[in-house]
């Protein structure tokens, strides 16, 4: 099936950034200082937040990070000259990374991983960091968007048959994790990640057996804990009497956790079946539900007052259905110059919210010390300190009228030092500690950020000294510019 | 990061799959024959065929198909007993396997791929074939979709960045080739499966050099092959007069092969950068767009007479955006009795298009001999050849009096054997060819079948002893459910 072997990830690149590191290489500029960051643009789903995950997988990568034997020959074949691939061959990741913790509550327009390190080695490593953070922080915060709904009942994953491809159902069901569910029907993300496994059967064992009490007692007879899926045939007919049936018959020797629902009329079937289960005397027995539902969905029900303790999410979770895709970008921030000073760069677009913001920065929480919620995040320069401020300007970055003094706050720096120089120097957590950390990072947000439908805009301000170094430097470019194009000044 | 080592894809399956092939196994049923077929019930993209995809990665699936010790070792964790431990270490699939071949053109409740096997072997991969067979599946045919619109000009892969992780990135461009796409940005699934890789630099590069002039000069000189992207400050003032200037200078020492447009109104800056082009001499130059494209974008562009030869596709295509999942099922058609005879089962539900068509079924291509044009696909049941008919009668499986006699046809069986008593049978077709069965394939079909707005529906129609069957079944189901249920008659 390959023409070469799987062996390393260095090649999982787009090709412009072998073609650029060549040029950086043979122009002698590949060694410059670069400081690059990954942020996005616009909150995914309309919703108030979003939850960062894929951080442990880009230090895997970053780690590993190398030109194996057969991306050498690949690329020889492709036409590369051996003096530059024998320099790839040395090439390891030697800079440094600043990052938000997977679990970190993050907003649009925030530097989310800062990389310091020489320009090829920036480079080189855009795609694959991208396409890990992307997919990781867009299910995560799916996750958790549907967690609010849901609330305080039991989220499952349910969605493998339905990822898109395998790592999406392993990488997404662990994202499914951080961002609050509690568990998943992947075996192999459980044995990977230790994330709580969960799955009775399936309507394929009502039809091996022709028969759905025979299944259904079969079942019990080979598992003490029991869920059954009664809607093979007719679910209030058929399925929950014969559940019950076998319940009842069997007593202690099984512990009848409960039924599954996976498709009819969920709200006016669970209200039935727990009527049924009830009046039968099973009153802890639990009604599980699935079938293509998500935020929307689990809220109508609730609302029409379904009797649904627990709940399977697939499709609509781990494809992120409505919003496939996370648009995180990777901008060059700041970059040595001949003279060996760091010089900040700028991407400017006709487009307002597309210019980024040059320069290093550190992103900071401005935590309210008598109500301990979050009055916004304060985006400021590398040597800036708003932890030695006493009074805080905040203002709206391009709405700048809308402004705000804040005072007696703790400002908590969210980027963690996770790689200096090549040596990984931060020690992540477990996964079960990383969701209780979302749990307890969004208890810092007031409800009118976490609401599903038209949420608050979160504060997502930059420092005096930040705007007015990206204000200058706009203007420094468009200056260029114009001299360049021979066009009179504005 | 890991808990246990990932050396094994068996537990890429639902925990259900699990218990049941406990049950199976304790009940001493698990190897009782069993046939599952694969399908889907809806055209995605409300496209009028659907580009098969997915079949090597699955034969690559059972090929290595085993518990290791650490699954083992996990699910001993999880709680299972030895005795089921020490049967699943022993456990490889044995059966058979038939199926479309990659780059076949397919429809909506074909069997895609049909598995004879112990009942153990088919339910424990049903998961994995799934979650393989609904992703690419999906973007092959989005792919050709979008191709369908592109026509003649060239197509290029450029979504790694957004792709829903790893695995997304590389089996989804590789299902973008199979779907008529020329190329990749993704360097390791070139790598990998040879697809042909394209890329030059991109909007890192001028920053790095803090002018554009100077970066596509020292791009210039240290690749032959340039295409400059343009759009970094001003596209028409300083991005295609540089990449002219550039040209110009530096005449036949570089092959300068065009420019890209990645922002603003292409259709506009696309004309207007032709003219540029070609007034400087350079009519050979391609014009590369890119930019959230996807088939009604570029349809549109098309018809505002843009001059774009070369169309880069990203994210709406490797998430097929506006459906990002395809919803294959496998569903149980025949199973053993206990007297070793094989039973066809039916899954009835209250919605007609999800029951399924019980027994064992082959698929053909009903191919008209005069104009080489196809009448539609004709399922009929294992035993049947209509091959040998001189006259077929072809109608549709639920508006019955929708009818047709052909003859002097050709019935193309579409299925192929796989996998025989667990041995791999087939040779599969390079990537190379899978692409060119799919153009050739197109080729049978009516245009009206392959537009991207309302195509008509192709006809997929059951043999009449396959559709009387399945009334049988229906019949023979709803009586005995009756009767269970100790109702009068219908």
């Amino acid at each position: 099936m390959y023409k070469y072997k799987d062996d390393s990830y260095a090649l999982h690149t787009d090709l412009y950034q072998i073609n650029m590191a060549e040029t950086y290489w043979r122009d002698g500029i590949h060694l410059k200082k670069s400081v690059f960051e990954a942020y996005f643009r616009k909150m995914p789903f309309g919703n108030g937040y979003a939850v960062f995950a894929g951080l442990e997988k880009v230090i895997d990568y970053l780690n590993h990070f190398h030109f194996s034997e057969t991306d050498i020959q690949y690329l020889r074949e492709e036409g590369y000259q051996e003096d530059f691939l024998s320099y790839l061959k040395t090439l390891r990741f030697t800079g440094t990374m600043r990052a938000m913790t997977e679990g970190e509550i993050i907003f649009a327009n925030e530097p989310l991983i800062r990389i310091e390190a020489p320009l090829i080695e920036a480079q080189l490593i855009e795609t694959a960091i991208l396409n890990i953070v992307n997919y990781q922080t867009l299910i995560a915060t799916k996750a958790s968007r549907i967690k609010q709904v849901i609330g305080e009942q039991v989220a499952m994953e349910f969605g493998t048959r339905r990822a898109q491809e395998m790592d999406a159902a392993i990488w997404g069901t662990r994202a499914a994790y951080i961002g609050g569910f509690e568990a998943t029907s992947n075996v192999r993300a459980g044995k990977l990640f230790d994330i709580p496994i969960s799955g009775t059967h399936a309507h394929s064992m009502i039809q091996a057996y022709q028969d759905e009490y025979v299944a259904f007692h079969k079942y019990a007879m080979t598992h003490k804990d029991c869920v059954f899926l009664v809607d093979t045939y007719d679910t209030l007919k058929s399925g929950v009497p014969n559940a019950i049936k076998v319940a009842k018959e069997l007593g202690d020797k099984i512990n009848f956790k409960g039924i599954r629902l996976d498709s009819g009329d969920l709200a006016f079937l669970s209200k039935k079946a727990r009527e049924m289960l009830d009046k039968a005397g099973f009153k802890q027995a639990k009604i599980i539900a699935s079938n293509d539902l998500d935020e929307n969905t689990i809220m109508n029900l609730k609302a029409q007052g379904a009797k649904i303790d627990i709940w399977g999410i697939g499709t609509k979770l781990i494809t992120a259905y409505d919003q496939p895709a996370l648009g995180a970008v990777y901008k060059l921030v700041s970059i040595e110059d001949e003279h060996k000073n760091m010089v900040d760069t700028i991407k400017i677009s006709g487009n307002p919210e597309k210019v980024s913001t040059p320069g290093l920065k550190r992103v900071y929480r401005i935590i309210n010390k008598t109500n301990r919620k979050s009055e916004g995040d304060y985006i400021a320069l590398d040597h800036e300190n708003p932890q030695e401020e006493k009074r805080l300007k905040m203002f709206h970055p391009v709405h700048t009228f809308i402004s705000k003094f804040v005072t007696n706050f703790e400002a908590r720096e969210l980027h963690h030092l996770i790689i200096q120089d090549g040596q990984l120097v931060y020690e992540a957590p477990s996964l079960q500690q990383i969701q209780k950390m979302v749990k307890e990072n969004l208890k810092l947000l007031w409800d009118e950020y976490k609401r599903p439908l038209n949420p608050e805009e979160y504060p997502v301000d930059l420092s005096q000294e930040c705007w007015n170094h990206k204000m200058n430097k706009i203007h420094e470019v468009k200056e260029e510019m114009n001299k360049r194009l021979n066009i009179q000044g504005e």
